[in-house]
């Protein structure tokens, strides 16, 4: 795949200065995001451009994860955009969950409409009816579908990528005879999400369920992967739900039992989404902008011509070689053949995250090797052109890895355990990230937590140690160890 | 890739009947829709659901052409479904062409808007809006951006994949310095579209220039390609359009030209939809269903074992393994398994259109060999097992060219020259297909004729030859040779 970007060559567009991420982090954010043409502000309020740069890391984070979503089962469908509103008001936990949020579609062609229509922020409902046709008997199950779609949440404060009233993501949706069926399905789909992060994004994450009030709006139990950014903020990265026999009921989804008695579907929901691009920014990304991880980078590898004046004619048909082989070995790769300094295009791709950059110039080719240097690490190393190829495919697997490594140690030394209420406000006063504590599983001590230091409960690991003592807050019977921290 | 599809083996569920083609065209349509799971029909007035086996179908068109668009420059991304109606506003063309069609959003976030928001018909308008930001320079240029969407226009009748008020598409949006330019870009994607129909759907195409009354809404030229449907009515399966500056215009797309004058680019954009899953319906489906191109088959291989009450012990394993072997020579196979008579999978795999069926049974096994049944011809014949997959993907190839060659012959054999207006009229009325007849460019001959015979000008082929005489209707001067037809 090759991926040419719209050109920009003024040295006006290419705004170098990017806020220091230890000064700022949201404006280092937004920085990248813009100067790195990930994305770009639209003239519509909350929505934003996926410019091709960005769209092209989404192309591979779809790739990786639709492979898995078919590799376990699942085929993927289309349903409508709109659906009509008695239609999203039928389940009431959803209603409640989803009604502030959402946009109407109130006239159509020319006509004010008889039912006004939602865009859907999730369709639970839509495929809900569709699915109580479809089913009939236990022989009709399980249903396991799978549609990528846009979808749209009215959000009063927006950041590209991580919270937009419009967003891409894929929304699995699926019905099954029993309780137990379901529940595995969720859990299936929770390690799958898990995979793609830690595989394909180097982003290590904790899987936990939810609690109760930050579960579904309409759901049984919600289960997540929660990731921790440089900043030492939680974002959670994909949710799995459980959804029980409620949306079932609502839309009455039943099927003739082996037994031959009616029941009622076990259906789970689950998806993640273009927020992902902002995971793998805010988890890698550096004061020099982005730092991709290789399995998702659009070029893994770009290329700089050096030399004289004469390069186009000594330099580049070796550098046109190279790039060559690099493709034929299946490489993303990029050759900078633009009229603008070897320092200048350093900046460049070092900004845009491209995990090597492959320098060649005339005394390279003499000693037939060309400079390789890490954009993660920023060492520098020469390899021989014989069997390069081999050798750069073997350091962006390392790379991949070393990522992933780096980024298990920030967690890690960002995760702590603490056992009394003053040990956690000061924690998550001083120093962010995640703070593990036993919770009694109410709600009002999680409220007032969140009164008192904005964190909230990310999620409790699935078959997690017992408590190791009262809850952190109440000093009542701990139900669980909650996983706490700021978010975004 | 295997396409497991949502089980449905209650006998009622598989209606075999289909009306037959010869005695409803659009009856027979809906029935291969329906029954062939290929589409629903949704809670959503005029709005369908893409079932997973014509999603399936769907994700191979895309795959084909995504990979031609990329290979020829372009690169995707993805701009917000909403569009300020103000922007719409813009170009008065396409204001005229599309008001009419669109869905407003007038509430969201449980208040009412300031500015009613357009649910996307297309996308010139944002696009065009992120492009005058975008571009400065002649540097910047060429913009060649393609995106994968849903868009929405207002229909009053409707039909699955053909006309709907949703519908899946992408949409090239490109930017030129130079007239010459954008008509060499609209051209390149007409042959890419024209390809694709050829290549992968087996469709054969007529390429040509639209007339002044059907080209596209703010456009300088459309240009189509046309195919023929079973019924003699023709389907205008792509469109790419030169659409000069008036966008450009509209909303001031401008660059420093090299002579550092400031121009307005020149702008091309193009699209398909998912209309091509009935254009493959159309053309190649026979009274027992669909007929489906190897290439687009989601799957290109059933498997039906064959034999007394033991065949899950005896014949089984053994057709497990070919299918092992098929799949792992990149074809695509299912194997059923279910409790039911081969004939009645022979039925339904027929009516879903699997070009190839492969049947083992005890005697196959005994002699080392299967039977396999063509579904567009129905020929049978025995194929040893003994390098199979090989001989297999010959023969997909072949049954892709033949499907082809015998479209093109229908097609052929339903396309006639008419010198006089009486035979033209003749030819329309009684056996469909497209007419050629020289035409003298004004728009009244056209409306007129379409009144007195239904018939359109479906295009008129670039660099056709010189019209063979006066104009078909007034007998003025012709300005072309125009293919007319009825048309969906």
């Amino acid at each position: 795949m090759t991926v040419p970007m719209v050109k920009k060559p003024d040295a006006q567009s290419f705004v170098t200065e990017i806020t220091p991420r230890s000064q700022d982090f949201s404006k280092w954010y937004v920085d990248v995001v813009r100067r790195a043409e990930l994305a770009d502000y639209s003239p519509v309020k909350g929505c934003m451009v996926i410019r091709p740069y960005g769209y092209a890391i989404w192309e591979l984070i779809q790739r990786a994860l639709d492979a898995r979503i078919k590799a376990t089962g699942h085929v993927n469908a289309y349903f409508p955009l709109f659906i009509p509103n008695s239609l999203l008001m039928r389940e009431a936990a959803h209603v409640e969950g989803f009604a502030p949020q959402v946009a109407y579609v109130t006239h159509g062609g020319g006509e004010e409409l008889e039912e006004k229509l939602v865009v859907r922020p999730t369709s639970e409902a839509i495929i809900g009816t569709m699915y109580a046709k479809w089913v009939q008997s236990w022989r009709d199950l399980p249903i396991l579908i799978n549609q990528w779609a846009n979808v749209v949440r009215w959000e009063k404060v927006t950041r590209p990528f991580l919270r937009t009233t419009e967003f891409l993501w894929q929304e699995g949706h699926t019905a099954h005879e029993t309780e137990p069926e379901a529940e595995e399905e969720t859990l299936k789909i929770l390690h799958l999400y898990k995979d793609v992060l830690e595989t394909e994004m180097a982003v290590p994450v904790v899987e936990g369920q939810k609690s109760e009030s930050e579960k579904f709006a309409g759901a049984l139990r919600t289960y997540s992967i929660e990731a921790l950014m440089g900043d030492g903020r939680a974002l959670q990265a994909g949710t799995s739900h459980n959804l029980g026999q409620n949306f079932a009921k609502a839309f009455d989804i039943t099927f003739q039992a082996r037994d031959k008695s009616v029941q009622h579907v076990w259906g789970t929901s689950w998806g993640m989404t273009t927020r992902l691009i902002g995971a793998a920014i805010m988890v890698h990304g550096d004061d020099s902008g982005l730092v991709l991880p290789p399995r998702i980078a659009p070029y893994q590898v770009a290329i700089v011509p050096i030399g004289k004046d004469d390069w186009r004619e000594t330099v580049l048909p070796r550098a046109e070689a190279v790039r060559r082989d690099l493709v034929a070995a299946g490489l993303r790769v990029t050759l900078d053949a633009r009229d603008e300094r070897p320092g200048w295009k350093f900046a460049e791709w070092e900004m845009r995250g491209v995990p090597l950059r492959l320098e060649i110039g005339p005394k390279d080719i003499e000693k037939g090797s060309v400079m390789l240097a890490r954009r993660d690490t920023r060492e520098k190393l020469a390899a021989p052109m014989a069997g390069l190829p081999a050798r750069i495919a073997d350091l962006l697997e390392r790379i991949q890895q070393e990522l992933l490594d780096r980024a298990t140690r920030f967690r890690d030394e960002h995760t702590q355990r603490v056992a009394s209420y003053d040990q956690f406000r000061q924690a998550m006063d001083g120093r962010p990230g995640f703070v593990i504590a036993p919770w009694c599983g109410a709600a009002a001590c999680e409220a007032q937590i969140k009164a008192d230091t904005q964190a909230t409960i990310r999620n409790m690991p699935i078959g997690g140690a017992a408590p190791s003592g009262p809850c952190i807050r109440c000093d009542n019977e701990a139900a669980a160890e909650a996983w706490f921290a700021k978010s975004y």
